[in-house]
């Protein structure tokens, strides 16, 4: 019998496929291959084919847009949406709009064009976090924005367009909806129990839950009880936390030994599957929540979504998160 | 400068990159080929691949699950919740679960396996819809359901595991939450103006809108002020109507006739893209709704959907739903 699952923050109802349980191995499908064809333009030598660059750390010496940089942030080539302008919400009719008026920028993690978030030392690792931390920190600076999010695409499959290792941010006007969802179950959540719904899951899986993967450095990965995808991953400050960007840089290095261990796990289990993370953080203005903690997530590129999906919003997993739990967590090469 | 615009029912906002805007031409990608290859168990004389039917069209004379039909539904045979058991609803510390009671069935829409709802005749196509209804009109029996999502997946790329010409329904206990969202927000709207929002839109798509794609026997496709996708179109009765099953079959000749010509200009204009679409009906119980106005969402699988979409649920579409419904409205072949 297959199962209902909510999850506690959203109420979002996933379908676990017990039946048509799967073992990892199942879900070994195409690999993420660095080709390492044509210009890159995130190689050393070619910082003149983005934009100028915003932040970078490691170079010195050189000028700007010069090689020796260790990690590097460039505005998009082709954003999402502008800088310029004012908000100017606007009717046609029955409906709205507004400009879209916003950032979006580059995380280049590495001169290493081969490298990966799963490979580098785990300074450069925490390198990329304090970048994040900081590009946030310059973005709250302006009114307009109430939102950053931080995300990654590894992999042709999960929608990277360039293989040199990468994450971006796109900071927006309004509080995505995602972000929306989980801050009003979170608070309701809190409204009935006076604590963190993150908190409470992290106390009853560290108590003997099946869903724990790896605990250090002060943070934890676990499977969530209601995963939308195969092996979806949720990693956590251990302690209470609300806003990513006001992580100390001892945390960022503990996240970043973590991040590391999870995503080598990761790629062992499931053959160095193509994948996203995504920054859950409390809103730019609303950085004290007691009711939100801040968490990444991250689902290998394993299952395509479909038209049940896109018409209903549930999930059809067929992997239990305590099976994806036990085999992340076993892996021990 | 690209533009937020919101969706009229959800408020879901989406990203139109009027900018990096795109020709219908940048969008052709791969078409949806029917290679044939292998047994198939949709076709005449595999029946009993297949789990027994539960209805059928067309056939004369011979026994059930022999050839002969022109419509055949069966159970999914890897179904993604099952017809058995009670709903038995139960904590886990703080999380909640239920039986994944519900119903999963195929239908197969030709025996042709080559063929598709672009290239069958009006009166095959209008039995598959009538199969739908009956289908829909049978599970309502069942107390324990209150919900029929039907679906298609038409192409690898767009979920579909086997390439004879079919469509899905999954029955569940509980209302979906993308259609959970639209009942509330379309609710919201008509507390606001005593008017149903979809009959709202059409009114003003029609006055001249520039959205409006095709209209004929009594049904509209028009491309939505808000598409999450390229191409994303809507297609409903012209006139207010809540419950799909509760159409006449005259109706469900013209949504037939209006179903064909539009995938015909889809597949000439976008080259036969794989392809889902989604029949957003009211709830089981509650098919009397003033505020609802059936929709079947036509997506072409066009773009992919990554991390930026995963953790926002923002959606970034370069196609200005303009320009996308001017051009199947332009295509005359």
């Amino acid at each position: 019998m297959p199962e209902l699952r909510k999850d506690p923050i959203t109420g979002r109802w996933v379908i676990i496929s017990t039946d048509r349980a799967k073992r990892p191995t199942d879900f070994l499908r195409q690999s993420v291959e660095i080709k390492g064809i044509g210009i890159c333009p995130f190689c050393y030598g070619h910082e003149s084919k983005t934009p100028p660059e915003v932040l970078q750390y490691g170079r010195n010496g050189s000028g700007p847009n010069t090689p020796g940089w260790q990690v590097r942030v460039v505005p998009n080539k082709f954003p999402a949406l502008g800088i310029e302008g004012g908000l100017d919400r606007e009717g046609d009719g029955l409906f709205d709009r507004m400009n879209g008026v916003g950032a979006h920028e580059v995380v280049i993690e590495t001169p290493v064009h081969s490298a990966s978030l799963a490979t580098l030392p785990v300074d450069a690792v925490a390198d990329v976090l304090l970048a994040f931390r900081e590009r946030m920190l310059d973005l709250k600076k302006d009114p307009r924005l109430e939102y950053v999010l931080v995300f990654k695409n590894h992999g042709e499959a999960a929608g990277a367009s360039l293989e040199h290792p990468h994450s971006q941010l796109i900071a927006t006007p309004i509080i995505p909806v995602m972000v929306a969802e989980e801050l009003a179950g979170a608070a309701r959540y809190y409204e009935l129990k006076e604590r963190c719904v993150w908190c409470d899951i992290l106390r009853q899986e560290r108590r003997g839950g099946r869903r724990a993967i790896v605990e250090a450095g002060g943070f934890v990965a676990l499977a969530p009880f209601a995963p939308r995808f195969p092996f979806e991953t949720w990693i956590l400050p251990a302690v209470h936390r609300a806003a990513f960007e006001e992580s100390g840089a001892d945390e960022l290095r503990g996240l970043a030994g973590l991040l590391g261990d999870f995503l080598r796990r990761m790629n062992r289990v499931l053959g160095d599957p193509p994948f996203n993370f995504m920054l859950h953080t409390a809103p730019l203005r609303d950085s004290e929540l007691e009711s939100f903690h801040w968490h990444l997530e991250v689902i290998p590129k394993l299952t395509s979504v479909a038209g049940f999906e896109w018409g209903s919003g549930f999930f059809i997993n067929p992997m239990p998160p305590e099976d994806a739990a036990e085999a992340l967590r076993a892996d021990q090469s």
